[in-house]
């Protein structure tokens, strides 16, 4: 079996953040799987919300960029509002998987329905808008925001991973769901265990992007370059979008 | 009654689209509403595809936030997939209308279903998106494409501009449709002699757009700030996107 | 640029109501624009409920014929059922706009998502059904009524005005909506003092579908006579309707 | 078994297709059930539209008024668009069923998806806002128009029945579909014959209401007077409608 | 008029409950219709579940073919899952239905929306997936589970029965429903004093899908053997399940 | 890493299908996982409809108790009904996927829309309700079906193959789809060469299903025990089906 490098995409400049999604990522890559955990040159330190997720949106361009250069078997993009996911579709000719799809995925295979915990509440549009285009939208039955900023996962503080314990423990008790799913790449690495002391499945999306990712190349499955996500036609990009022709 | 300016966002940095779109703004706007037709200075000459989407955003962020700064009424995103537009919507302080919206909305007025006319067949996954996105699935009995790219719309052949004829000719025989929705910026200046030739509404969306920002001006409506498009947290972007602060 | 005069039909024959309905109409409406604010001259001296829909249904009829005769510019469904609207467009040669899509309409331009507060809960299936048959379900947070009947808001207590506000108050606080829908015609003229006090879109009908006639005038565009809104077939209608022929 | 009357209300005024409708209705009436076949008194002749039925809802309120001063059992609405059915049912203390409703539910017994012929293209639109309404949408593969007016099934020529006798042949052909809902009340009588030379179930819905009350009565079963088809607000209707107090 | 015999087949093999069905069914059934009343000789005492549910419908295909073999006119499958009922379809000359379709259909005819009142929670994902299949999501406000096994419903305590009742009063109270739906076989002969005290219709599927057959059976309507309810391919099947070729 | 075993059931009883399932199971499967390719020791040869599949699921549990003693790490349900998918779910304590949801999860991941060649027409319903359920109706172009029974797949003459093949160039010629999910598990072992014949990646769900086990396993994701998936509750089940307790 050929080796398999997936390119983890955190949208964010958040260098800390960057390495908790790598961390996770690693944590259930195969043994013959390489992370390349990145991040944007160019961006936003974090992403809560549609004005962030489109600057965001460019930066995950220049990074599929560099991976197809770099020949990465895939592309996870690790922000819950899988910003540019169609766009790094046309561009990239490996698969391309975002971590909201991928636990979403994941979770109705384990479940009938699950709740979605989350940051800010305002963030909460971009994860129904993404139920509603994935199809999951009878799939889930609650959505939570433990209201403290992206980066508050990034503090030190333990906070912000209490608030989602405690989110957690409340969906688990009161929507009736089999599953939660944490709704950001800054919370991968709490899944695992709350998992164990819910006793329910607990999804980070990262994780999930990376096994599915695994699982397209294993299959020799890749973005259609039949139709809508064809390579976009080349064109004459201006300065500041010259470095993603 | 106070004058009103509209800033008519061209996302694409065609000069020859923008004069197209500006031109067909000026067309229907009332009285005492001044047109400010505009490009971004960074981008990509047309959109026709979720990549070319990504990248435009980020230009119609740009100019709403100059559209701000100089106090406009009201913005008009002229590019029939509406890029950016909930990210506008965080950004500006006035009233932001899309043009796919605008001529949707438009045409449930006047008919109990439409078609809607655009240019690549690429494309046609993101107008079925916005249906979905805006509500508008069943009100729409077709979607047809010319197959031939933006830009030819503006080569002064006039081919492209048969083709969109021949293709409402057709929607019109065919579909069951009362309206025809036109799929593109640079169709703008169509609609009028199409809908007297066809009989039937034949709708351009930059046109509806003018229109509904200055309903909106007249109501006293702006982009609500209470809740999930409230402005954008601030935050140190990287120098690329430094403008946008 | 002509003279545009919109022909505003109370549905029901309370002539307070008429005339409230006009005054939000002519507060909004355009510089060159005239408001004729009409009741059936026979019908239900108000509507809250399907059998009370039916009536003024044709009373609507009746008024839009006259309106036609009169050559008026587009005509305004001013109850928030939209009685008879698809009828109305049939026999129309102007457009016909209801404020309960023109407010839905707007609504879904300035939040992601609203509320709706009306009068009797036994209203709420009408509400209810319009969102659906205009796309806008998804777009609705939550409906409210304030269990008073209609003609409260024309009994000069203020009490109807005040559980209005109370609950537009509580759903802007509950429902994590951007803007509120008034959802009857005879709160037409609260809308603007509760969108100032509350800092929310709080949108009234009225005025959003005077303003939709008049975007619709100025783009030339009609309803469709092509298919399923052509006029109705001449008939012998019985003595009691003859005068709808 | 105490009596069964049942009041089968043809909306429009024709004659003729009042006694069809009453010989269908009989045909498969239990032998314990009288049919009272009636029209209303002012009306339309038929109904081919949205203006139609706003008509025809009045005279359905008329003879539901008098059916139930009559202490009938029940009411079936003989129209396929269903006119006035939700305004019946709250006028009404014994349950009504519209024939449209009546023969979908059939329908969905019999057979995963079904089509449905009827008489004009134009009241397409109708029969496609009630499989919307009560959400059969789904469970209908395709709708076909015979492209003559209603009473073109009164006219002696036999010309209208085999036109739909050969659009079933070819909806059964082509649709995938595995029943057939016939589209009209003056097609009522066709349907037994149909079915027999097609092998498939073809629906009436006069029939199929019939039955429909008959087993509600049977049931102990009424509309709910609980919350919005409770009955009307007694209210001083206008002249022309003061038969309906 | 032929006599009608209908087979109601209660999934499960409690006796018991096998009993109280056939009540319900007698109670309502037309003069001239017999009700046979059985269970499958093997499978699984109650059905609270999806396991049960597989187990159950070869239980209910068992009685499908003997029923067909002593040529009753219809089949009703008497647990609120409809288990195997699209199975039942394929395998019967005449009609099926099930106990939680008929009621729903039913309640959908006297009330616009329902609420459902079920014994286990672990079920009520079955009656959620049951009114997406059926059309009905929209219809439905609210779903109830008492939190007690099927057979609490036969223990002659009659505290199932009460805790029933309880639900239906706070369900009338809380959920702006007109109807309420029993979501189990066992509670067939609780609608009628329900119905009665609670003053809004309380409607049990087993009485309901047997007026379901007659009508059908008298409409002369049966499972369209076009397409895909067509009979089974006969197939060797293994021993365990030749009792059914 | 642990070895994992995963059991990949065939719900019908023919050897050669279980052969040609373990093949593609194991052609995709990672070096440290074992395929376990089973059938039904009682059920029917091949599924083509609603009845075989009520048979099968029966099977699927036999095979579900079988390997769930054995402590598999996970089950595949290898037809593309998914035929007892939430049953098996409830008994196992491993993960569950059946092969229709695992093809049609992978192709979201690299198509905006895909197309489904299956076996015979009546089989199509099946796919239609799984789409549905699944949440996956929008993002199914078209369903096609070869007409030829599923051991065709198996005779050995190859035309079943070669009508596969046609059908898929067909869609992919038609459709407007980017990918195709071939639907049956006899299929399985064609997906690699037509995915580079096309150029479009051709999804056998049985691969998939392998590598989404894969997945949940790594990810220590298994069925959810906490409310609608929980065990069976323990029953006396008749000597039939006493093998499942």
């Amino acid at each position: 079996m050929e080796k398999i490098v997936i390119q983890v995409i955190n949208p964010n400049t958040s260098q800390a953040m960057t390495e908790t999604i790598g961390r996770a990522a690693r944590a259930v890559a195969a043994a013959g799987t390489e992370i390349v955990a990145v991040s944007p040159t160019q961006g936003v330190p974090s992403i809560e919300g549609h004005f962030d997720e489109a600057i965001a949106a460019v930066g995950v361009l220049e990074q599929i960029k560099r991976g197809r250069e770099q020949g990465v078997s895939g592309h996870v993009i690790a922000c819950f509002g899988d910003p540019g996911l169609l766009a790094a579709r046309e561009l990239a000719s490996a698969p391309v998987v975002g971590i909201a799809e991928a636990a979403m995925h994941m979770a109705t295979l384990v479940a009938t329905r699950f709740s979605i915990v989350t940051t800010l509440p305002r963030t909460l549009v971009i994860a129904r808008h993404l139920l509603q285009q994935y199809g999951f939208e009878r799939h889930c039955a609650a959505l939570h925001a433990i209201d403290l900023p992206v980066l508050a996962l990034e503090d030190g503080s333990g906070l912000a991973q209490e608030k989602v314990r405690a989110r957690c423990l409340q969906a688990k008790r009161e929507d009736g769901s089999g599953a939660i799913v944490l709704g950001c790449g800054g919370m991968a690495t709490l899944a695992k265990a709350l998992t164990q002391e819910l006793g329910i499945p607990v999804i980070d999306g990262v994780g999930a992007a990376v096994k599915m990712i695994e699982s397209l190349v294993a299959l020799g499955l890749s973005t259609s370059k039949h139709g809508d996500l064809d390579y976009p036609f080349a064109k004459p990009l201006s300065e500041a979008f010259s470095h993603l022709n």
